[in-house]
């Protein structure tokens, strides 16, 4: 009797039951007896809170469904196991709940966090000479893990950003020349720009594209700030530009940061505003255009409506190998994704071993990447992303609109 | 020789320049010779800011990629004549320009405010006995004109809500039984409550559903509103609730108002920030649970990609029929939308003369159509809008993203 276990982990993406897909229909392929799924990853699993997944994908259109429903159909969780020499109960529960179930292989979906608890699993084991096994799928729109080319979920929230993008900038130019608009659009990612910069993507014969980009890599200088919005108006009567919500001043501080001590509740509480709004107070202030901050907030995340066909197939590409890797007894490794080649885009999957490479490293946009005035991004970022968020997913209308799969 | 004009007012809709594909298509199949379009609405017409048409339209590609672009194609503005007794000048200056061009009759695409143009100058006609004529060819995503039965633009901004809400409900129950978690979504609609009940077609066997939905037809009672998300928090994890960015309190103040006083940007001037913001910060100060607004913004009435089959060919049927009532000669017109029938759907194109009736009335959401606790909506609301966000408007996509045309 083989036994699988599936967990997902951390911020959802529009693409990560793509990915429990793919790992459920390879593992029954491959022959395992059952698949489990834990609710509120391994949270929940400490719970035994564990569903056996062919009572709930039991058939081929249901299959179709999770593939297309964002956010985690297992639901997620926060949790760190924590260091092994504090936390040995712990970890001795999680064997004995795997013992129980007689569960061979523990995989779980999820961004640097989720492969921090991978890592640890699959040490402790090494280290109690255990015989249970431990992988990892990546996912994450961020796409700021290390080795991995890039991360399932980051081409369908990109296909978003610069979807939404378009829109924004037809809607801010219907109001002619007379008086300059501005619109300040947030996008997420603290502390890496590959979201932001998917921003760049809009711009093509039948878009003008946004007018500046402003990356957290990079620290941002109000005065140049200000300048540069100042001359876009003088030129163009529609200005867009796209902001990271992680952006960092020249003196370090947050840009939210700016607004903390003056900004205040109804109950006289300091609140943390978002970036866009900061920055379209500054601007309004300085320049006395009209500004409007628009979050994209949690829609990006789970855009699954304009999830690439590209990144959904990547992502249940990646549970499918994951599948293969749990078959061949492996343990201790993280499926990752090489690009063979740009043009014609082509994928290698293949796993890496050394998950403390890439448990607790954040990879940012290279400085190289970025426009020397820091305000646009160059080619080589826009090669890159372009390939990600290519084809359309087809999805299951019923009365004119998405269907999800619910539990 | 036959020319005719077309000029877009007011805020952008998904559909706006289907209307006006309409028009054009339909005015040359007629006979029409010249189909021009003013840019920027009236105030860009006074400056003979005109096109002809057929230098931008000259391909069926063209038309096509036109319907489905967002916001108004030959730009807007927000701009009245004011009373005919104060500024015949600028009245008179409107029939000398149609007279240099040649043109028969003049087209607006808008909400009540270019209603009140087309009347005001259609009077002015009448009083000064001149020939020419005026049209008008409704638009407008917070669906709150009188006579018609619905908007064109109001049905591709609820199908958006209602698909966003589904999404937005999804990534909120990710996180499972032990923090509840709230999301307040504002939706546009300052003092009708038609978009914001678009929220109530997420919920069906694949959705759970917003959990409440606030209206501003009727006041709300802040205590209630508290009392309300107390009890679904208690009751499930995830909370989602619409509220209308225009809600009022029992007080008779706007909701967005209750933080006025304190809230000060980092200049120290009073800022609105939005509903959502408000109400969030209220119930996390009276619940202390995580609650995060998310403000649907522009989004919602730029979202082409997510265009309604049904509302894009009623828009362009708008405009077709408006093309027809220039042949016929008609003038101080608007073209409606009569339901004949809900179950099958059924409209008939009509046109309704006694503009005066429609120019300056709001309609709001009946009270019969809201629910007895003023917290959600009735069947009979949901039955109205349901046929209004059929069918998906098939996008034509390149290089991972939709499409649109640029002048």
């Amino acid at each position: 009797m083989r036994n699988i276990i599936i967990g997902q982990s951390g911020g959802p993406t529009p693409v990560i039951n793509a990915s429990l897909a793919g790992v459920y229909s390879e593992a029954k392929k491959l022959g395992f007896d059952k698949v489990y799924g834990m609710i509120n990853g391994i949270e929940g699993f400490l719970d035994e809170n564990i569903i056996d997944l062919d009572d709930y994908l039991n058939s081929p259109e249901k299959l179709e469904l999770l593939k297309r429903t964002p956010s985690s159909y297992l639901q997620t969780c926060r949790f760190k196991l924590g260091g092994i020499a504090d936390n040995a109960e712990k970890y001795e529960k999680v064997f004995k709940i795997m013992e129980k179930f007689n569960i061979e292989t523990l995989v779980y979906i999820g961004g640097n966090d989720s492969m921090d608890t991978v890592e640890s699993l699959s040490d402790y084991a090494a280290l109690k000479k255990k015989k249970q096994k431990f992988l990892g799928i990546p996912k994450t729109i961020d796409n700021d893990l290390p080795i991995i080319d890039h991360c399932p979920g980051y081409g369908s929230a990109a296909k978003y950003i610069a979807t939404t993008l378009r829109e924004i900038i037809r809607d801010n130019t219907a109001y002619g020349t007379t008086n300059p608009t501005v619109a300040i659009v947030e996008i997420m990612g603290r502390h890496a720009g590959w979201l932001t910069s998917a921003a760049a993507l809009a711009r093509d014969e039948s878009c003008e594209g946004v007018d500046a980009i402003f990356l957290p890599e990079l620290p941002l200088d109000i005065d140049k700030f200000v300048e540069k919005v100042k001359v876009l108006v003088k030129r163009k009567a529609s200005v867009v530009i796209a902001v990271s919500e992680g952006l960092i001043t020249t003196e370090g501080k947050f840009v939210v940061e700016l607004d903390k001590d003056l900004k205040k509740d109804s109950f006289g509480h300091k609140q943390l505003g978002g970036c866009a709004e900061t920055l379209s107070n500054i601007i309004k202030e300085k320049l006395g255009v009209k500004v409007r901050p628009i979050i994209l907030s949690t829609l990006q995340r789970a855009g699954a409506h304009l999830a690439s066909q590209t990144d959904l197939e990547e992502a249940e590409n990646c549970g499918k190998k994951c599948a293969e890797l749990a078959y061949n007894g492996d343990t201790g490794k993280m499926v990752i994704m090489e690009r063979v080649s740009n043009n014609p885009y082509k994928i290698k999957y293949s796993s890496f071993d050394d998950i403390h490479e890439i448990a607790n490293i954040e990879k940012t946009v290279p400085i190289e990447w970025i426009d020397q005035e820091n305000n646009y991004v160059k080619q080589e970022l826009i090669d890159y992303i372009k390939p990600l968020i290519q084809g359309e997913v087809k999805q299951i209308y019923k009365d004119g609109l998405p269907q999800h799969l619910i539990r």
